[in-house]
């Protein structure tokens, strides 16, 4: 083959690459919201040039098929219409602020019981996606065999089989931990709240992600700690050279972040900003609380690295949980806390005593059988399709002003409603429709957003979409009707 | 018949009944420990005048069968030999001190935890007594029949069916509670830490009972609290008189009692007294957080009742558990915590979300399906007799000097060595013949306790016995060197 002939083989290849995508996005084997294979891996796999997989790239996103994402790769477009925009970088006040929003999540709460509301707010997972029935027969299982065993106390650090288990699927988050390193908990949260009482005494200063799930924000309250506000993008987290400011001037004494698909933004810091975030605390040896909870829901081309992996100075506390993806109410979380194992291990002791026996020995059995790959599999390609068939859903029925997030991970929605609609009186307007959603305010202790709501795409049914629907009215409604009073 | 017959025949009675009472502990029907038929329920009974029943019983006692103990009745004596004395009324400092007994704790949780130890220490519930099959069925049940419902999160207050069945057995400690009172919790050291967190802040005054179970310590300690360390009487509690006095010259937040069956001393607080404690409390609004996780397991004719049971003002915190009468790995608990549930929600919620859901539906169903007094009533004569045995052996093999106390439930014996042998010698002494016992420097934030030692008595079997004379020959060679130094 003469080079002009593999040129113009070439550029035969490109338009072939981007038909052969189109029809898999047709066909629904790349679903909306997921990134589809990088420029290096296409152009390794296809064994065409770089720049030819960036001409096929260029035209797919010319037909409003795929979009780029700085920093991240390509994603499949949330289809038809044109997309409203996204939030922008959050810009919290200046000075820490203690906390108090109790009586709000306590009724949002109350509400995510309450069987007559669609939930479109609460967190949920779709627990039609979870190994709901493989758990439930490791576990009946274990109680006809495992007879006695199950009912002494598995005291700290907690059963080891399952240390063993979580030490081994770190390796894939690019972190080296030993069954040593970790600390079993009741659950994501029990977690959360141990490091922080770890590290922090009443009136500290805890530096966090603005917005912040508001679970961690009561964990700050009840803990008598102050909370600064960091600005947050929502693609790649929190500001850096913002986190640096706050650190000059205030004396923080740990840093909280969902660096992976922080919630409700739904932001992940991509890997090179994580190392970078890790190597400033350790300039100023400042702990990082860094909530993994979601870590493996990636829309992501592979799984994300954990802050941990770069850490060198044991400054790390890194939290995660079973409760998105496997059971939440097996209440089985754990803590890799670095140099404050002693401490957390201490604190959960005093505390709680020990996680159920039962529940660790039904995940460790469930996580060294395999299958937990097939299952993840699926649950990110569904929650990646429901996001994008909720944003979608958004754009339809909300008004001109809406702005909504472009998640890379988990299954919330973070949705900015027009500068004059209030998210308690459409928490309010929507209960009256038996509907229910998270108020922007739970997630800043300084009501930085008061028009936000945050929406769950767990699942995407048919009530959901009416649902979803009616509150695009109620929000059009609340829009004029501001417009109207002033 | 003439009253002359009629007084013969009553003189004949007393010692039909004296001997019928002794085949029966001859036999073992009375086991050691255990409580005999109170004097007004033995004259009802055997249809005798209440002078021929004392007549009886002194009878029984000049033989050294039975042992009148005040305020509280006859009980089978614990046979052989002369008994120790019991140890005296505790006299801690009169200032209140921050607790910093963690290394220790954890020192002696771990050993709890090593297989190749002989434990006479931690308070771990006899699993061969416990309904584990029973609840294993439930289980397996339940994760073959409940599917998909088992894994949603049980948000607080907790499971009602859970609550209704507590709510049901409470009437039988003289407790009128509703299941709108409830909240579950995981396991009863998180109550009781839930509690605490609700009624005080970092640097408030908790007056306790000393000696006091040292997990209850250990949260004082999580939580910044200061210690009042309250005279307390091996028989019938917290001394009322030094709790107002003590009162009346600090600034109390909260007092901390278990009215039944104190850890480590077995003492109860009889139900007049814990009336007169309510009153006292209410009168100052002090909270009383009273942990009641050993009330089923009484030695006494009948279940004591709570001081919940006398409480007006929803000032009492009543704390309690499944873990020493039905598995102690299920984790589950509960409070009624009176006026503060709305904190206690709150905080269970933010610190921990839920408590288990299967562990919950299990307890739930074996609570309603009956069973459970009878477990119980095995548990209570098990416990009673290997106290009894416990105590015989300490009384054998110890030194003179040796105090033990007379529990009224529970499971654990606390032990008074000689004056010059230090408790923590006699751990590390113990611990290089295997063996592991709970140092009395653990109970008291002061130092109260330095020569006493606390047994669990949980199990008795030959091992145990080897053991225990073993220990006994320790604290002999520790009261003789110890002699020679001085």
């Amino acid at each position: 083959m003469t080079s002009q002939e593999s040129l113009s083989r070439e550029k035969f290849r490109y338009e072939q690459i981007a038909s052969d995508i189109a029809t898999l996005i047709e066909k629904g084997t790349y679903q909306p919201g997921m990134q589809i294979l990088s420029v290096r891996k296409m152009s390794q796999q296809q064994n065409v040039s770089i720049s030819s997989v960036l001409q096929a790239y260029q035209l797919l996103e010319n037909q409003g098929l795929i979009e780029a994402r700085p920093q991240s790769g390509y994603y499949v477009r949330t289809a038809s219409g044109e997309d409203f925009p996204e939030p922008e970088i959050s810009s919290p006040s200046l000075d820490p602020s203690h906390v108090n929003l109790h009586d709000l999540m306590m009724m949002a709460m109350r509400d995510s019981l309450n069987p007559k509301l669609t939930q479109l707010g609460a967190a949920m997972p779709n627990l039609e996606l979870l190994p709901t029935e493989r758990i439930n027969r490791i576990m009946a299982g274990l109680a006809r065999t495992a007879s006695k065993d199950i009912h002494g106390y598995e005291l700290p650090p907690g059963l080891e089989e399952l240390r063993v288990q979580i030490a081994k699927r770190a390796i894939l988050s690019g972190c080296q931990l030993s069954p040593g390193d970790i600390v079993i908990t009741s659950g994501g949260v029990e977690g959360i709240h141990l490091c922080l009482h770890a590290v922090c005494k009443p009136g500290d200063i805890v530096a966090i992600e603005s917005p912040m799930y508001f679970g961690t924000l009561q964990i700050l309250e009840v803990h008598g700690l102050r909370a600064l506000e960091i600005p947050t993008n929502p693609r790649d987290g929190i500001s850096l050279g913002a986190l640096q400011f706050a650190i000059e001037h205030n004396p923080i004494k740990a840093v909280l972040t969902i660096s992976n698909f922080n919630n409700p933004l739904g932001s992940f810091i991509p890997d090179e900003k994580k190392k970078d975030l890790v190597k400033l605390l350790a300039r100023y040896d400042i702990p990082l609380i860094d909530n993994d909870v979601s870590g493996e829901i990636y829309f992501t081309e592979k799984r994300p690295m954990v802050t941990k992996a770069f850490d060198k100075k044991g400054l790390v506390m890194l939290c995660s949980s079973f409760s998105k993806d496997i059971s939440p109410s097996l209440r089985v979380g754990w803590v890799a806390p670095g140099r404050y194992k002693n401490t957390v291990e201490w604190l959960k002791f005093t505390t709680s005593v020990a996680t159920g026996t039962l529940p660790q020995m039904a995940i460790a059995q469930f996580l060294e059988s395999g299958g937990y790959d097939h299952q993840l599999r699926r649950i990110r390609r569904e929650y990646a399709s429901n996001v994008a068939l909720l944003s979608q859903a958004v754009t339809r029925t909300f008004p001109a002003g809406t702005r909504v997030t472009r998640p890379s991970g988990g299954f919330v929605l973070w949705v900015q409603l027009p500068e004059n609609v209030d998210s308690l009186e459409i928490y309010k307007l929507a209960l009256e429709n038996n509907i229910t959603i998270t108020p922007g305010y739970l997630f800043s202790p300084t009501n930085q957003f008061s028009n936000f709501i945050r929406l769950n795409a767990a699942a995407w049914t048919f009530p959901i979409e009416r649902s979803l629907v009616r509150l695009g009215d109620l929000v059009k409604e609340s829009a004029e009707h501001g417009k109207s009073l002033y």
